[in-house]
């Protein structure tokens, strides 16, 4: 009610019929102050109720984000915990001597070493720690180097000394096999090698501030580890795994839907393409997040499937299929809904039984290979379900020789959407190819032949 | 020389040589003992010169690294002397007492806020900044509060808090806008949040402290930012606008030499794709650089043609609709080289010249866009090289309708190679209407009738 006259007010429908109230020779004057003060009161009303509206989207939002995948604030709360504990390991310690001393770093170590999956955790922690072991060690070297060239040299060998490893270092990130694994490790190294070059001159106590520190980022490190790994733990592994089998179920269901709202556009002449349709859509951009994870995943230790050397590698291939695959699902999607003169409806009829195979034969293909991936266990039925695509196809290339002559010069359209459909059954061999390599390379299981494979992304839930 | 010797002594074919010398009644052992002494020496020398091998290998490729962009050894060299001058400002002054103290600050604030482009640099410096002002001033009022409840109650305060904040603000971070704009100063929010409510309990030294923090904070920025923008600064904007121009004119050498490789073969019958044809790679996977760089150019102030709000955000959208275009060409790519039943050569010398026409049509007005946004000046030309192609289009239509039944029936490639080149060109159409509306929000100045538009990234070199 408030909202509506508010609205009504802001769109100014409202001043008008004020002024039509205001009978002849009255103070018009007050009548139009307490117009203004109306108008201004319903603007107040209408911003807090904009302003309300905004900040309960936004929360609604922030919920979603939480309610979609509750281990995001499973995340949070574990962060705060392990700072919370770091803390307290500080409090009850004797040794506790305010911020500059070692309860800083712990705190430190735990705020920039924690990450959301046990991968981010591992190879942030593994940086930490040997980088700041290397630069520690090279600084001493350099420490006890300048100390012997007398004082006067010391300052231009301790400066020229960071300026020569921190634009190494630096340049050393560009280099990709640095950047994927060591990226963090290398700014590390820098801040602990400048640290130390710019400290006091004694050797003697650096000695004992390494062996403080070493240990200080050592708690920090351990009690992150133990946070991520025992409490909920999210594997950067699975996530990939995961994202396979479900990109995988995604691109299935994409191209059976394109083929069929394709067909079925002729029977009932409406071209709405399905949300199923779509599908693809996720598969085409997630090169960067595959990468991302598959580098993480290398530093996780052996858990549940997933062996010490799981080849996490191969994911990035069997992802790179996808994508191939999708490149074309995209083209095909994209010709089904162009301006393009549709295909005569009784030239579509014609091919329509064997295409809708095709598209069915390869959604089925990529279930069974994600299925094999989501159990780990290799399909028995995926090549004869290979076999049975090419002979689908077969039969397609065959109708559509068989197609009368009077009805090719229409078919331009139905022309394009087989020849993709037979591409895009080609590229799906592909993913069949690479998901093979990952049967061999991670030793899937065979399937068991009482127990029938269970679909679905069951084995990923932790 | 000697590597042969090496490689042939590896091999062991240097073993039976050896043996037919041997005479007989001689010591064989002692023979044998040479031989083997010879062996273990030329698996020494292998050892070492595949060593060297590696070892040259590895410093021609990151040798490369730097000579490809030499920006990025002037980066390093950058950091190096940003670290220097950070020191030697702290080595001066009387204040400076050790690791723990001010120094610390300065330093470590150089090291993880220099980044490569500027707008990575200021990014992390008002993230910086903006995190460690706004937790100071949040965790002086928590300790405010705690000191009035009295001693018992003091520490759980603290530490609940740093449980609450903790768990709030990393969550946070899965909120996208909050990732693409504050994500490092959510970490430094934490980070001195905690660090300030472990710390001592008395507000008075806090204050002294927070004081000489900012300031240490400050120096360390101001030196960053300085560094970055005076010597050979790198834009992250400049990044975005030379790999959008780049991205296109790659895109309209693989449209062209696509269509052209596939006519060609007709005549050659010689079907090896040439390198320009795969220049569309480099856009299929090129959003998550571009988003990067466009959060990071956000924050640049304005330089040279780039104003203070340039639509960065629009060469997203410009990047989405050259994916979507070269999906198309992936699509048309893979139909080219696909094991399909070739056409036969003379249905195919019927459309060749068309296609080629609207093929270098479409490459022209990718080449026109790209000149157009590389040089920031509307094009004349582009609406109509626009308008030649859908002429270029309609006479490929035409053609088609007209290519004579008997020839139809094993034209299914070309079929499909045409209808996948119009479907280019549609494309192509919407590279260019996110030109426009990038040429309208960027304010393009008309393009100058005297000078002809220069071509390539001229505007694009600092």
């Amino acid at each position: 009610m408030e909202m509506a006259a508010a609205k009504g007010a802001q769109n100014g429908r409202s001043a008008p019929e004020w002024r039509v109230t205001v009978p002849e020779g009255a103070s018009a004057m007050g009548e139009h102050e307490a117009g203004r003060a109306a108008r201004a009161w319903a603007w107040l009303v209408s911003c807090v109720l904009t302003f309300r509206d905004k900040v309960l989207g936004f929360a609604r939002r922030v919920w979603k984000i939480g309610a979609d995948d509750p281990r995001r604030a499973v995340h949070g709360l574990k962060v705060g915990l392990a700072l919370v504990l770091v803390s307290v390991f500080y409090y009850t310690r004797p040794l506790y001597d305010g911020v500059g001393g070692a309860a800083m770093w712990a705190v430190l170590t735990v705020v920039v070493v924690f990450e959301y999956t046990v991968g981010g955790c591992v190879y942030k922690g593994f940086n930490r720690a040997f980088a700041t072991a290397s630069a520690g060690v090279v600084a001493l070297g350099v420490h006890w180097i300048a100390s012997k060239s007398g004082d006067k040299f010391e300052p231009f060998i301790c400066s020229g000394s960071v300026f020569l490893l921190a634009a190494m270092a630096t340049f050393s990130r560009f280099i990709p096999t640095v950047k994927a694994r060591f990226d963090y490790g290398v700014t590390i190294f820098i801040l602990t090698y400048s640290l130390v070059a710019v400290s006091g001159y004694r050797v003697g106590a650096l000695l004992a501030m390494a062996q403080q520190r070493i240990s200080t980022v050592s708690i920090g490190i351990f009690i992150c580890l133990a946070v991520c790994v025992l409490i909920c733990p999210v594997w950067a592994g699975q996530e990939l795994h995961r994202a396979t089998v479900h990109n995988m179920e995604k691109l299935a269901g994409a191209v059976e839907a394109c083929v069929e709202d394709y067909f079925a556009a002729a029977e009932v002449n409406n071209r709405q393409p399905s949300a199923k349709a779509d599908g693809y859509k996720c598969v085409l951009n997630s090169k960067a997040s595959e990468d991302a994870q598959g580098n993480l995943a290398r530093w996780e230790p052996a858990h549940g499937k997933f062996g010490f050397r799981h080849p996490y590698g191969q994911y990035r291939n069997v992802g790179a299929a996808m994508r191939h695959c999708a490149y074309c699902v995209e083209a095909l999607s994209g010709c089904i809904r162009s301006a393009e003169t549709q295909a005569p409806a009784h030239a579509k009829r014609h091919l329509a039984d064997a295409c809708t195979r095709v598209a069915a034969q390869c959604a089925r293909v990529l279930r069974e290979a994600s299925s094999s991936v989501s159990t780990m266990t290799t399909s028995r039925s995926l090549d004869l379900a290979v076999a049975e695509t090419k002979t689908a196809v077969q039969e397609v290339q065959a109708n559509l020789r068989a197609l009368p002559a009077n009805l090719l010069m229409d078919a331009a359209q139905l022309f394009t959407v087989t020849s993709l459909l037979i591409n895009v059954s080609t590229r799906v061999e592909g993913v069949v190819d690479a998901v093979d390599t990952l049967a061999s390379l991670a030793a899937f299981k065979a399937a068991d032949d009482e127990k029938p494979a269970e679909s679905g992304t069951k084995v990923c839930n932790p």
